[in-house]
């Protein structure tokens, strides 16, 4: 990484950081939700997917304080794309993750901001400005804050499918075949969910939640919630057990034997 | 009613009651929420029902405010079923509806409590304890209290199916006809969504989402929703356009003439 400052005040000064973008993103995203100000457009021509005023406002609030405190950075974003840097880091930003949640007032949305290096994602935010939660993993921290107070974040010790709660967003998920291995898969799980978008990953992280399955990801949906998940001691891979930074199928696992489960499964598809 | 105090004493007390009901109900499931004293058990040999140690609590909270306050009110509840009473007035309660959310630690959970006279809902509120939000319809008032303050309830103005979003718990809703109906209805809306339990109501209820639909119902899922919704403008009635006081196949409107549109496709199920 960066070699003339010292790796804690490196590290403080990317905690501070991540920290600092999802408050910014925070007050941005809360500003439109559930209110009149909400404006969307359609981004592409067919099927439906809404992009808010909120959601360009918010990554453009990320991008100005990143570009800010780590000017050397990179950054990477879901609504203004890629811009270089020179540390060998990059900020991955998802200022709305589930844009259709958002739109019905489901407290499910977050922010994401992952961080990561050439080969490793260093550390990732689940952020649900509604609730006022926040999800954070890296740098040997593991915790999340919320309306209750703040709580270590570990993952779960379910080690056999019949004993696990499995959600993904989207029952009609991916093609044919993947709602196909999605329902081999969640019929050998004790308990299948829908609907939660980037929400799913958090509650893994924070143990009550065992397997979260989706396919057709972008790297920016799924950065943050791998920092979150393996500072919390959970593993997220594609279907093959391969790295999950860049997105398309991916799985998250509480920990490597169940991973090892819902991947003998998943593998086969 | 009772005939022996004044209207707006009797309407005084009945909402102080609902509101202290709720928040005895709050304190006891938030006890056990995403903590490490939840218990389940399984109700039905068959199939997953789990009901928690924080489910019974929470009820026995609620009667205990209720026989305290209105002792001459009939109650029904989920978990210790029906207790008579001489006023003509009936308190439904479910502790937690969506246990299954409660357990997976999804904040989509909520305390339902209703009330009802022979021929009609008189008042509900949803309650959502994890995120403090509070969705109160009744007695002319229709109104959320949350983590960002209050708010008048208003459901939509939305007309037509192709600018509705509807949502539902379960894909795999009730049985097979049912199934077929809600995707058939589903199809023609501008989007889906899932596994909100009793959220879906109260989001309807506050304007963001203009269809909910659901089936196999219990009148203690319902009651409290639709006192929230009718005051808040909306309708809910059965797949045939009758009373859905008793639960089964339901169908929540934001509007009389969006209720016609989705009533014309479910009423050939």
């Amino acid at each position: 990484m960066t070699a003339n400052i010292r790796p804690d005040e490196l590290t403080r000064s990317l905690i501070e950081t991540a920290h600092a973008a999802a408050q910014a993103a925070r007050d941005e995203t809360l500003r439109s939700f559930r209110g009149n100000a909400l404006g969307t457009t359609s981004k592409l021509a067919e099927g439906f997917d809404p992009v808010t005023v909120a959601d360009r406002a918010a990554e453009t609030a990320m991008r100005a304080v990143i570009e800010r405190l780590r000017p050397e950075d990179a950054i990477v974003g879901e609504e203004f794309g890629a811009k270089d840097g020179t540390s060998g880091l990059t900020w991955v930003l998802d200022p709305i993750d589930g844009t259709r949640a958002y739109i019905s007032g489901t407290p499910t949305w977050g922010v994401l901001i992952g961080l990561r290096d050439a080969s490793r994602v260093l550390m990732g935010i689940i952020d649900q400005p509604y609730i006022g939660e926040r999800f954070f993993g890296g740098f040997g921290i593991a915790e999340m804050t919320g309306p209750h107070g703040s709580k270590a974040l570990k993952s779960s010790t379910c080690r056999t499918l019949d004993e696990a709660i499995i959600f993904t967003t989207f029952p009609e998920m991916g093609g044919e075949a993947e709602a196909r291995a999605f329902a081999d898969l969640s019929a050998r799980c004790k308990l299948t969910r829908y609907g939660m978008d980037c929400y799913a990953y958090a509650l893994l992280a924070a143990g009550h939640v065992d397997l979260v399955v989706e396919a057709g990801l972008q790297s920016y949906d799924v950065l943050g919630p791998i920092g979150v998940i393996e500072a919390a001691g959970g593993i997220v891979t594609d279907w093959r057990g391969g790295p999950a930074m860049e997105g398309g199928r991916v799985i998250a696992a509480a920990n490597a034997t169940l991973h090892n489960e819902a991947l003998a499964i998943l593998s086969t598809y």
